[in-house]
């Protein structure tokens, strides 16, 4: 049911052309995912998302779990019916959200608890609850919860939440019953490659679907990110699909694609849409800005996207003027952006010319 | 190039059926027009916009001369190339701004002076300048610039408007240089019938492409608006469009084209759906309350919008959420009802069945 085929591997990069099969549908690999944190993808229609190309999208059990509850989901058909997203699904297990969201929060062996950010309401999130509240979201793929921790951090707490997120994997594998739900195991480790490494090969041994790479995209450089995923995606298993969780820019999608990585999510394109940035062919650029008033001009003269059959000068007079449409164009055309450098990826691995592409696409972006 | 046909008059009511065409396209009559104050109608695209059914929007003079300028709008294309509506497209002539957002402002013959609620700067109103900005807009049909005043008032202050009104009419059509925008006049008098008709029939006497009722829904009872308008309108020419401004609920609309009424605008559909309200055949929904909570049934069974493919528990998470696509989603839906409910006026119309349809929608929504 969640077959993963791999249909061609780059000649001179670690870069791997596939298809993630889902009860849902194929997701073409390397693929990008949209975030919908709360069961929507901010400020676009269903019909939107599809338009730019996404195959896979991905939900939130802690924002879902605590509004509008997972149990609300499931009566409202589950997250598929409920957002009428029918195409596949990835939900997280809430490990990242109770880091990053930094609301007071405890770990145990057993369970981290923490406050809800909407009511102040204490949680207690163990590995077989977040399952529980991905099998009544329904999503294609369940990710096991995992413990989170700041960077940079002493190498024991690293180490113990890295073998903590090992223990809890497991729970999550024996706790899950769905057969219709892909279960896939995230990576920790911190920057430490051994670490990674030893994390990775015991994952391995046991029996998921597919492998993510946690803890990263959290203000390291950029080098270290490709340090610690050059240095992992070599243990994991070869016929699974790899996905980099909360990256990222880009640049780094591509770099982490060479690397051997199939799969990302990021809030970056709706919410650098959302604030006015707009990604291009020829680097970012700040809708705001004074020099696009009467530029008649789209954002990209090849794009197909909505936005782009406006002219710049209307996109800047639209958050100039606070109007709701600024962001829902731009995050229409950020996502589409996102999705076009993915085909291109995919295009240029089955030709074998990946390295080549991600030159031309960093000499336009004016990256070294 | 501005043919206004009557199709048919209802047999029992003062209701019309047309189509108004303009160099756009046409306008079929009875109709209701989006507002899209600022080039946008807000939180929908312009493709969003054309699936509700609506034929022409309303821009705002007042609000594209401060931002983004309509000399920018000019080199942007005018507003059609713009906002990429390439439909009918009306505007007012700022008069009814200056009066509602209770800027500083002063009325000489000669113009109205008011403070820009952008930077404060002083801004000289002219009628001349109105249709000057108007015609670098580009807009199909032109408004003359009026003068509003609040109510209640003293007749003299009522009186004063109106004669002002009417020369400012005179002074904006001689002015207007472009062959290819219609001008309609607006009729003001408060809420004096003998007022109203003898404005109406000083406007008529002049060359004007449709008539407006205009300084109504400013807080009076819907049965005055109602009064006034069933007197004004036997004094507009017959074979003229005529357009009630900045009006109204749904029950308005109707009650309107019983008077003799064509064309409509009003922020309602959208401001009430942004704020949460859904408007339906069984009156208003609130989508916030509660116990639409685990609800798995659209707004409207028979409502072909892309709201009403999901559920109103699902409207109403994206509400309490704070989610953008709440306000995006329950908009597209009220500008569909509007669409629906002036189509159903149309049909009923050309039916012999204009009064029965009203009494069946009063029903519906709960009025007397």
């Amino acid at each position: 049911m969640f077959d993963f085929q791999l249909s061609h591997r780059d000649a001179t990069t670690g870069a791997r052309r596939g298809v993630f099969v889902t009860p849902h549908g194929p997701v073409q690999t390397p693929g990008f995912m949209p975030v919908g944190t709360q069961g929507t993808v901010k400020g676009v229609t269903i019909d939107q998302v599809a338009a730019t190309g996404a195959h896979m999208i991905l939900g939130n059990t802690y924002h879902l779990a605590l509004r509008p509850g997972h149990e609300t989901v499931r009566r409202l058909g589950g997250l598929h019916a409920m957002s009428g997203w029918d195409g596949p699904i990835l939900t997280d297990s809430g490990g990242f959200q109770v880091f990053s969201l930094d609301a007071i929060n405890k770990v145990t062996e057993q369970q981290v608890t923490f406050r809800s950010h909407i009511d102040g309401a204490m949680i207690e999130l163990t590995p077989e609850y977040s399952v529980e509240i991905q099998e009544a979201l329904g999503s294609d793929v369940v990710m096991v919860l995992d413990h989170v921790v700041a960077l940079p951090a002493e190498k024991e707490v690293v180490v113990d939440a890295m073998a903590r997120s090992i223990r809890w994997a497991k729970r999550c594998l024996d706790a899950a019953t769905r057969d219709d739900q892909a279960r896939f195991a995230i990576v920790q480790g911190g920057l430490d490659t051994e670490l990674r490494m030893q994390c990775a090969r015991e994952l391995s041994a046991m029996d998921f679907n597919g492998y993510a790479v946690g803890g990263l995209s959290v203000g390291e450089a950029p080098s270290e990110m490709y340090r610690i995923t050059e240095a992992t995606t070599p243990e994991l298993p070869v016929e699974k699909p790899r996905y980099l969780m909360g990256v990222g820019r880009p640049i780094d999608l591509l770099e982490s694609v060479a690397r051997g990585i199939d799969l990302f999510d990021c809030v970056m394109p709706t919410r650098n849409g959302r604030n006015g940035f707009g990604f291009t062919d020829a680097g970012p650029i700040k809708l705001r800005n004074a020099v696009h008033r009467e530029d008649t001009r789209p954002l990209e003269e090849d794009c197909p996207c909505i936005a782009c059959r406006h002219s710049r000068g209307y996109l800047r007079h639209l958050f100039n003027a606070k109007e709701m449409l600024g962001p829902i164009l731009l995050s229409i055309h950020n996502l589409t952006y996102y999705q076009r450098v993915m085909q291109g990826a995919r295009d240029a691995i089955e030709q074998d010319r990946f390295a080549e592409y991600v030159a031309d696409k960093k000499a336009g972006w004016g990256e070294a």
